[in-house]
């Protein structure tokens, strides 16, 4: 990439006016490193367009120029997706000023928001016309629809709701030649052609920029009931998962699983926790059903379940949330885990996916072979147990170096790796590639997939400068 | 494309064995033309292989001479997107014989069948676990999985489930040169990289040949309650919607349209069939609500939306089904529309959705610029009006002949199109594209979407050869 022309700095000042555009040095570190600090880099400019025009005329001129661009939302991004590289030549397009929520329609059941808008005002926009928008994450106060729709994100309601791809109808795309992609319609049904939209979704602003979306609104669930229950082991709560879908059908909205390890974790650092249940367990389940005000049976649903997982010994103990404040205080020990384990200093995480069924031995396996690599480690293992995700991450043993114990982290990752794909499973669940996992990208994806990314790659960005070296690299 | 060589076709010949061949001139004509008659074509062969190698060595040889592949399932689609063209130069890639439920898992709520499956099939496999895979549409016992990913199909289970491209989680494809693409993963969580699987689903064959599928199970709703209603007009159907939705949350799984035009085709053609109401009413609608056995309230759910809706003035009349019998009855009417449209002589088949608030003003419009344009033609408007999808079909009035009335098909589809495009909706909802609308597609498609379409067919498939002339023309 040639460096970026001071020329150029001014022609994109011109488009985006002087609230658009940060080129101070001091300015610059909140976009060009993200949120854990894991990835650095440095930029030319930070531009903040206000509009899709503003935002085509960007690319336009970027792309004349031969200049990279890096979109980013809520910087909230695990992989290093939205983050710059080091040249100091790229150019990162900032989507925060472009946050309306264009529309609200409880009829069409929709809502079409600008990339820039927060996850958790989108949830508050629905909610206020008697509607859920069902993405939940931990990131929702600050991550945005964009990035959300870029990274295709999962959360916790994937297991009733799916992934952000399956509430997507219609997108609005600035392609990396500046061109607008209208595809913003709020259809349900459209085979008028290849769906594009399916290009846009998950490919980490690699093949254009995402500037709004039309996305599915669904029944509000004001009734949920919701149990923290104890698992003598992983086989169990596959086992309950069954029982869960047979009693609740698809009331079921979560079903989450954690570690004793990962719960103590919470406990040693969060003042306000406490463990809801009297003994220490080995794993942990949060079970969660939801439905309309009118909705009758949920309790029934949920006692009939808790009462069978019982009686086939898949339960250790059970308590069900009596108030909003104890639901609160139980989904707050399970979103409070990687806060947790960002305080107990250095982590390596594994955002990955395996076949339900193979969950109990990849659990198992995969324990055993990380204590031998390094004995000691701290296994931080939870997840969305109902979608096959876990996040399986690693913490130093106590009295290891935390440099020491980084010094490790190639080794033991592959023993992560390694697993997951001997058992048929996804390197990356929800968090995606970015920089972070392009090299294992590369070793563990099959090569036919590798060449079908890289020529999609080339077809739509065919001179590599939207957000290069993420996702797949040029074979 | 060269014309075939007889060499090839004894390497196919070869390639799929005695059983797998079709080349004399007396067997072709059921693989040539689609069921209707309305698309007819010639072939140098239909192949008929009987594994996922043999389709890949089958595709390899013919990318290799540079002969086209039509690739063919149940050939019951209603856009031509699976008949050959006229020049006998291509040969017809059929999957009926790759046709085996691979793997029904009751854990995973999976199911893994080949390309050629009978969709009645699969449903069977799902209901002999306890599960419900809920693709459901008229053709159901004849068309395959494979035909219904490559058209991305709908049917009347949309509204809950969404279309077939939601239930898919893995796919095997044989890419236009012959390599495998091996994306059979039964992962609900997979972001390591672009989502190739969203690429083939719906593309109709043109990127490559679906030879396997893993589909999504979801759990079964043995327990279903089933109403016949009758409207005063399309804006009580969408309001409708509304109160269903407010009542019955997710447990709403069919909200269907016919005007009384649709209803009395049927009652005129089909003998069994009797207007479920004592009086006839301008629109009826069939509403369908079904949970697990265990569920309750599901008729308390209907029996609220009803009386609310009577109250609101949106009900004119209604009837619950009694019985399984009286259910099937009523379901029936629903789906003979199609049939006995067909026996009252030709007929104009319009696909389309509009965003589902503007659906009233769009049928009234509709209708009358239609009946300027050919005085006393027959609107036999129904579909699935929880997705804003109309199956928006002309027929002949009476005492016109035929081939004049067909004379005024462009003129008349092009009022319907321009209405749709007017209304923000789309050509083709369910059917594709095929060559009947690659026209229409071309005329009402934004250029940038043709443009993105064809760079991703050249990126696929750079030699042209699968399923040329379907879905887009190269620009």
């Amino acid at each position: 990439m040639p460096p970026i022309s001071p020329l150029l700095l001014e022609d994109l000042a011109a488009v985006v006016g002087p609230m658009g555009m940060l080129t101070a040095p001091g300015d610059l570190p909140a976009y060009t490193a993200d949120w854990r600090g894991a990835h650095r880099g440095r930029a030319a400019a930070v531009v903040r367009p206000a509009s899709t025009a503003e935002v085509a005329e960007v690319v336009r001129r970027c792309h004349l120029a031969g200049v990279a661009v890096v979109p980013q939302g809520g910087n909230t991004g695990l992989c290093g997706g939205a983050t710059p590289d080091e040249t100091g030549d790229q150019v990162v397009l900032q989507l925060g000023r472009l946050r309306r929520i264009r529309d609200v329609d409880p009829v069409e059941d929709t809502i079409t928001v600008e990339a820039g808008a927060v996850l958790r005002d989108v949830q508050a926009s629905a909610a206020a016309v008697g509607r859920l928008f069902p993405l939940s994450l931990g990131s929702e106060g600050s991550c945005t629809i964009g990035g959300n729709l870029a990274t295709n994100a999962g959360g916790t309601a994937v297991l009733r709701y799916g992934m952000v791809r399956d509430l997507a109808l219609g997108l609005e795309v600035v392609l990396p030649d500046g061109r607008i992609w209208d595809g913003l319609r709020p259809l349900r049904k459209d085979n008028a052609g290849y769906d594009l939209k399916q290009l846009f979704i998950g490919a980490e602003g690699t093949l254009g920029v995402i500037t709004a979306a039309v996305l599915r609104l669904v029944p509000a669930t004001p009734r949920r009931v919701t149990a923290w229950v104890a698992l003598p082991d992983v086989d169990a709560a596959v086992a309950v998962l069954g029982v869960l879908r047979e009693h609740g059908g698809s009331n079921v909205t979560a079903w989450e699983l954690m570690s004793h390890e990962a719960l103590s974790m919470v406990l040693a650092t969060a003042s306000q926790a406490r463990n809801p249940l009297a003994a220490p367990h080995p794993w942990y389940g949060l079970v969660e059903l939801a439905g309309p005000d009118g909705a009758v049976g949920l309790t029934a649903e949920l006692e009939a379940a808790l009462s069978e997982a019982f009686a086939r010994d898949l339960l250790l103990d059970a308590v069900v949330a009596g108030s909003p404040a104890q639901r609160a205080a139980l989904w707050s020990l399970r979103e409070g885990i990687s806060e947790a384990q960002n305080l107990h200093g250095p982590s390596l995480k594994h955002d990955v996916t395996v076949p339900i069924r193979r969950l109990p031995a990849f659990v198992a396996a995969t324990a055993s072979a990380l204590d031998d690599a390094l004995p000691g480690v701290r296994l931080v293992t939870y997840g969305h147990v109902g979608d096959g995700n876990l996040h399986f991450n690693l913490s130093l043993p106590p009295g290891l170096d935390p440099a020491a114990f980084l010094g490790h982290s190639g080794r033991l990752s592959k023993v992560v790796y390694d697993a997951v794909a001997a058992a048929g499973g996804s390197i990356s669940a929800e968090h995606g590639i970015g920089t972070a996992k392009r090299a294992i990208a590369a070793t563990y994806l099959d090569p036919v997939e590798l060449e079908l990314m890289r020529a999609v790659k080339r077809a739509l960005d065919p001179r590599g400068l939207m957000n290069p070296g993420k996702v797949v690299l040029p074979g």
